[in-house]
C-alpha cells in the first residue's frame, strides 16, 4: 500500500513549549523522516519550478537545515540570517519585536549583491516578525525577493498577511489553527 | 578556463573574532557560492559512497546547512543536536567542558533507533568538545556511528585525535595552522 502520509502528518504537537499554553509544532519528526523530509523538501520547491532563484536565505536555526537542502537542491549558495553576535564579518542589523522584549537580526553586508534573486526560507511563519526583520535586511542589500517559503504557516497569528502586506508571495505547505 | 578554486579557497579568514587572538575561519562565504557550497557537500560525500547511511546528525548550528544538504542529498532523515533547552520533547543532554565554563547539548531521546548508522556533520573541528559530546548523545541512543565529516580540521587544538580516541573515523575537506 502506498504511503499516503503528509507532510503535516509528520509534524508532531508538544503541548506547553517553551511555555504554558503553547502547542509547539515539532518538525524535528518531519525532518528525520526520510521520506518526510524528501517530500517536504520537493513541496517546498513546487511553487518555483522554472523560476529564477539566486540565492536562498535560511532563517535560524530551523531555516538552516531546510536551507541548506534547498539550496543544495537547486545548485545555488546559502545565506543565513542569524541572532546578534553570530556573524564574524562586517553585517548590518533588524531589531523586531517579540512577545516580551526585542531581538535582533543580522546579516553579512556582502552576502547578497544587488538585482539577486532571493527565496527566504523558514519552518514556522508565526507573527512574521523574524521574517519581516529578515526580509528588511535582504531588500537594504538589493536582493529582490522572489518568495518566502514555509512547512507551517500559523495563520491566526497574522504573519502571513504582514508578509503580504510587505508584499511578498508566501507559500506553506500546511497550517495549524490557534497558537 | 576551468574554476580551480578549492573547497579552502571560499573560506574567508576573520582577525580576532570572536574574541582577540582568534582566527576564525568563516564558512559563510562557501556557502553563498553556488560552486563552493556544491562542491563541498560533494567532497563531504566522497568518503562513504556505497555505505549504509540510514541519517544525518548535524550539530548546532553551522552543521545544520550541511546536515540539511547531505541529508537531503542521501535521501536520508536529518537530526539536530542542539544547545541545551531548544528541542520541545523529551531529550537525553551530555554536558562538556569550554575554553571558559561548561556547555550542555541534547538530542530527542526518539531521534534514532538502535543500530541506525549515523553520519556526524559539522563545519569546523576545533578541540572536539561539541563533536565528543554529541558522539556520546548518538551512542547512548545505539546510533552506530559511520563517521564524523567536517569542512576544516584545526589540528593544533587535538580534536582529530580526541575523536579518533573515542574509536571514530574522521574526515575534513581542510586544515589551518594555528587557533
Amino acid at each position: 500500500m502506498p504511503n499516503t502520509k503528509t507532510v503535516k502528518d509528520y509534524i508532531r504537537t508538544i503541548r506547553d513549549f517553551p511555555h504554558e499554553g503553547i502547542m509547539f509544532r515539532d518538525v524535528t519528526t518531519l525532518f528525520a523522516d526520510a521520506r518526510g523530509f524528501r517530500i517536504a523538501i520537493d513541496q517546498m520547491l513546487q511553487p518555483y519550478v522554472g523560476q529564477r532563484i539566486d540565492k536562498v536565505v535560511g532563517l535560524e536555526a530551523r531555516g538552516f537545515i531546510l536551507g541548506g537542502a534547498i539550496a543544495h537542491q537547486l545548485s545555488v549558495g546559502f545565506v543565513p540570517i542569524r541572532k546578534k553576535g553570530k556573524l564574524p564579518a562586517a553585517v548590518i542589523s533588524e531589531e523586531y519585536t517579540l512577545e516580551y522584549g526585542e531581538a535582533t537580526v543580522e546579516i553579512h553586508d556582502d552576502a547578497i549583491q544587488p538585482g539577486e534573486k532571493i527565496l527566504v526560507v523558514d519552518d514556522l511563519l508565526a507573527t512574521g516578525g523574524t521574517a519581516a526583520a529578515g526580509i528588511r535586511l535582504i531588500e537594504r542589500l538589493g536582493g529582490e525577493i522572489l518568495s518566502c517559503a514555509f512547512i507551517i504557516d500559523l495563520p491566526d497569528l497574522g504573519g502571513r498577511a504582514r508578509l503580504e502586506t510587505m508584499g511578498m508571495d508566501v507559500h506553506a505547505l500546511c497550517a495549524f489553527d490557534g497558537f
